[in-house]
């Protein structure tokens, strides 16, 4: 078998493992809905992604298996003499893909793609609970210098 | 002369206000660049957030008078069942206008939009350096939950 990770944008049939991934987790338990069929909300999501130049649902994959998730969305800001950056969201690996450096393979391809599209920054927020999480991205050389802050609407 | 706040969406010929309030601030002085004429990657940033319509760059005004700025990007996430999040970046107060509330105002607006826009999430990230404006975001109700991870390119 390929051992080789590859990386492609998510296809519709991709959702349905891609929401396993996500909702297999601590945190993402007990916010996201697995069940079949899948919620419409990620549909709906998943077409407004596909459908925007500036968003991209990446899939990291091995042979025929998914394993591994992660959103990268591209903004052109007024600060940093407008400047672009890249933001990753919802990084996952699939359960029995942890611990394989495949994180690892997917924030080094969201970097390389960042600095493709010409991006001079690239960010991301990780829940304070997550403490490997913190530590992970600062081994990839993210400084964490900022506060997140979030509030529920 | 009118003293209530209005808001709109900034045109062409506000940019060169918004970059001299970007520029006017202890980080902001670092990183932008406000001479005339303004550099060309200004005017290119605001022609891609003028088309994009996940992007809004909104002037806060009294009378004819440009007092603040923000720019609120609409993103449309696969996590939290597909929710959108609305996440705010480059909030500014023209120096004249601060301390009287125009910040609150802005943010206000802004919590306000993201709701309209069906967003589920308002978020944004705060320079650990600004302590001040970590305590003026969490009076209006976000919480510090994350880390804010960067890495520049």
């Amino acid at each position: 078998m390929d051992r080789e990770i590859h990386f492609r944008m998510a296809a519709e049939q991709d959702l349905d493992k891609v929401v396993e991934m996500l909702a297999d987790d601590v945190l993402g338990s007990k916010r996201e809905k697995y069940e079949q069929p899948l919620p419409e909300s990620y549909l709906k999501a998943f077409q407004a992604i596909s459908s925007d130049p500036n968003n991209e649902l990446i899939i990291a994959y091995q042979g025929e298996e998914i394993i591994g998730v992660q959103q990268i969305t591209f903004t052109p800001y007024i600060t940093h003499q407008g400047g672009w950056r890249a933001t990753i969201e919802g990084v996952r690996t699939a359960r029995t893909y942890r611990d394989k450096g495949i994180g690892t393979a997917l924030i080094q391809w969201a970097i390389k793609r960042a600095k493709a599209r010409g991006c001079h920054l690239i960010q991301l927020t990780t829940d304070k609970d997550r403490q490997d999480a913190l530590r992970f991205y600062q081994r990839l050389g993210f400084k964490a210098t900022h506060e997140g802050l979030k509030m529920k609407l």
